[in-house]
């Protein structure tokens, strides 16, 4: 079993994971392409930093990454060299088909793949409350069992790789298409200068109470981002992707990535994704004042 | 206080309301544009069907009527003649702007306006449980507040005219970019053979737990339509015409009108409105064949 | 034959017709909703300014109609008073459904109505240059025939209202539409470093020659407005809503719209519509200075 | 110099090509994926077919590539072996990120790139006339000149690699949109009732003379396709792909490229591209009888 893991990726989410193994026993190596982010997180986080990936993996029994993107963990990939017996987990979020490349090239190096993207943001990781979609062949997936069971729920979607990409893009269409829908519904409340306190207080009593509880006031407040623009930006893309991949037609996803691509342009791609309203109305009152 | 109400439409809604209405006391008259219709619901609900618009208002303090869309709205309207006291409340999902100008018309007939939509469905009508949103000044909602209060909680979103209509419109942006989000989620999940079970679990498990519940069985099987694509595509356009009125910009609403008039196009609508993914693959199928 | 006319709306177009109108022989009284613009066009073109629209109408023949939309028709048409032998011409771009209200509604006051939009900015009426697309039963258009001749070609698309409206739309649909594709293909340019004047020459040798030999230059430069952001918004969601209103799907126009209306919001309603590229570099721009 | 030349890909754009250099005077060996095709177009244009790649590049001083798109590319290339000397011209419409992925893997095998996309269809190219847009250091590109210039006329780019993709993916996506928009606007002819001979000849008047000469009557007949709506659904993508890769917004791409997706889930993937109004009437009146 894993007693030693490489978490590839100091971001928000890479943070999380690492204090939380941290916390159970595990003895944590981080390692991140800007290696101050690494250091700042072993300081706080009692864990150790690498200086490089190779360093970073050897000696470990698992590395679970949580880079940004399909360009990232296929960087990540190829930068890997040859580690019988290693497990390599990518927990980001990635397309079906970055997921399958990077199995088929870790295979020629002798490292399994455990695909192993995650629902909950970093908060949830570190307080081990995530959701976490797991699909590899059992030989690959029984090692690190117990390390992602940590993180939180786990739930097995499949044998083959891709199928908890799909699994995880298809969640995350639909939450940020809700989002964007949100933001939508709050500009035409402006728009007529309804209330927006009762438009949420409505919200509660349907089917949307869970959202409006988690989201509302979130959505027009100003928060310190878990997820960004910019990453929101990325998975609705990917949704796009992963059906034009097989071929199929797009509904909204095309519409839902647009939004959050205009904001990045803006200069916004860094700000948290619930808040495409009020980040839209800046936008539109900016440009007013620049023109 | 009112006693006797006129019913305009008896249509899923209409129908609703009458039998509730009915079966809390009221004398109720139904008219509706094709008289069979209102003859049928009358013989069933035991209320009284009017040969015409102007026998239905005679003798009646309101006329509550649910119509298809704002051309309905302003043809109903139109054919009214002089009604001094008669309170006309419209609770069809029409565009502020419509609902703005039948308030103008209906002032200098001496009819007042309640602009009353409404969130739920026949069902909930019928058992009392719908939520009503209205706007109007006091003096118009008074009288009518009783009668509206036994269709289910009554909220009073303004003075103002359109206030409702957008609130209403803002609800339904939100829902039906959620649901065809979904659709397209589902899609996913099929073009990688992911188990939609599976989904479904794991949406339990998150804000869209209410929503799962609600309507993803209705997502995936051929329900009986209580609500259709067709009026779906009408509420989307109506979301993006609110906001093009009041010169915002559109963020998802023109991708879900879409959807729906592409579905409409292919023949669908009529069909159940939370089907799109069911629909969308049958359309699939059927141009093939055809083809 | 009429020899007398009124303008109605001394924005861009009215301005260009009524100058062309008066270098011809005819007895022009130009009104405006914001009077100061129709007294300066009377200086400067040496026709008469009238002080309301009732003055205006009174003792011409003929009425011609350059307001900006839907709303502006409608509002304009709902003031004139009875007034048998007039011919009401409306030369904007509106929707076929607002063309064949305010024909049924002039209808009630013994005004002749004729649809007559467009294609051809200012400088092409002033010059009789343009090309103006009729609809309208013979009786009532027999009458402006040579009025119109006077501002470039006439076609009779039909005798019914509503097919001249739907023929105008379709060309600024096609020409918007290939618009902002021209912008967007400006930005894959600029995104990897390609000259643009290299773009230019090759489109040159294609079918897109007279485009690029009318748009190129204006597309990157920054000229003074003929047709605003605004318009382009509004008769792209015409389009739109002309097709909604058949029931037909659509295609593109709902981006093309959503594009124009986004900087809109952003404060650039004003400029001159074939800048969408550049008008969006300088979004980007700033918003992340204003960040 | 170049004498001896293997064609790769014997679709449409392969077969034009490998005709025009046979009869140019070249020797020329074509290589398929389904060996079948290439045999045929061998014995119909008096050239050899190669059972293999490695065969079909054994002794030939360059290849050209028209294979469809970014996937097809990546597999041929990822096929050949170490090649000193060899020019490996890739023709087809890839992302400028394809291209450079391409080029950097043919490094390591000692395979000159070239990229050089086409504009002008298989007639076209085997009649000489293509416009062939070039993007290569100066010593890749000097062997295959007198090549590429058979083919029509040759465009340098630039030296790095993706500006050609990247100025293929403008146009494209300009025709693109256009003839998308065109389609749309013949829908709105459709919707009421306007002759579309009219509106032809009125296009042949303004800026689109030379669109509507060239595609008019194509868009609304049904012709044997050159370039196909899979192919047309691909590099809309693509292009809107260019734009993410890069961090900017997509303005119509999205739409686009979802309307050719619908049709070819519809089952219309392999009909000419510039029918997309014909097909969508036949989807329209095809899903309404199947239902
Ligand atoms: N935040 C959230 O709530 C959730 C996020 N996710 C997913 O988890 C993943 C990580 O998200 P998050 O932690 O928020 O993102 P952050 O932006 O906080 O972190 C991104 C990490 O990726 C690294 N990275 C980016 N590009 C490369 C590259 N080319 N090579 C190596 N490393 C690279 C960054 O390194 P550097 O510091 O050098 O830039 C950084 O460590 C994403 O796929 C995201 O979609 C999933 C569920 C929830
Ligand atoms: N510009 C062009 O190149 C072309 C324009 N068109 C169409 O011609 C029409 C006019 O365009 P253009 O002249 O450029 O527009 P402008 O914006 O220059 O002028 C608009 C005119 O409409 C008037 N107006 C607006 N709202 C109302 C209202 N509610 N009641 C009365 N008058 C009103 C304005 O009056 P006020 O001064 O008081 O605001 C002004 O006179 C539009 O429909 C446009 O789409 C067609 C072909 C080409
Ligand atoms: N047609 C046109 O008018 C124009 C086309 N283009 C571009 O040129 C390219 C070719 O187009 P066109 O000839 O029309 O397309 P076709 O569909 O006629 O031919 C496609 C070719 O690609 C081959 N191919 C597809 N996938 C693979 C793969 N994975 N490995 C090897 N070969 C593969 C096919 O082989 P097989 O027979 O085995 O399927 C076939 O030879 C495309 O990129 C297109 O966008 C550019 C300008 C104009």
């Amino acid at each position: 079993m894993v007693e030693r893991v490489a978490v590839v990726g100091a971001g928000r989410m890479g943070s999380g994971a690492a204090r939380r193994l941290a916390s159970r026993g595990y003895r944590v190596v981080v390692w991140n392409r800007t290696r101050e982010k690494a250091e700042r997180l072993a300081r706080e986080a009692g864990v150790e930093a690498a200086g490089s990936l190779a360093e970073a993996i050897a000696g470990v029994e698992a590395a679970l990454a949580f880079v940004s993107d399909d360009d990232a963990l296929l960087s990540v990939v190829s930068q890997l060299r040859r580690s019988d017996g290693l497990v390599f987990v990518n927990s980001a979020t990635t397309t079906p088909r970055a997921s399958i490349a990077a199995a088929r090239y870790l295979e020629g190096l002798g490292i399994q793949y455990v695909e192993a993207p995650v629902i909950g943001g970093p908060g949830a990781l570190e307080r081990g409350e995530a959701i976490v979609l797991a699909a590899a062949p059992r030989s690959a997936l029984a090692p690190v069992l117990p390390l992602l069971s940590e993180l939180g729920e786990l739930v097995k979607v499949g044998d083959s790789y891709g199928t908890a990409a799909a699994l995880k893009l298809a969640f995350n269409n639909l939450l940020l298409t809700t989002l964007v829908g949100l933001g939508e519904s709050l500009l035409i409340l402006d728009a007529y200068g309804v209330d927006k306190a009762l438009f949420s207080s409505i919200l509660e009593r349907t089917v949307f109470s869970g959202l409006a509880g988690k989201y509302f006031e979130r959505a027009v407040s100003k928060p310190k981002p878990t997820f960004t623009v910019s990453l929101a930006e990325k998975d609705a893309r990917y949704a796009f992707q992963a059906l034009a991949d097989r071929g199929y037609p797009r509904l909204v996803s095309h519409a839902v990535s647009n939004v959050y691509a205009t904001l990045s342009q803006m200069g916004f791609g860094g700000e948290d994704y619930v808040g495409v309203y009020r980040l839209l109305k800046k936008a539109g009152a900016g440009g007013r004042e620049e023109h």
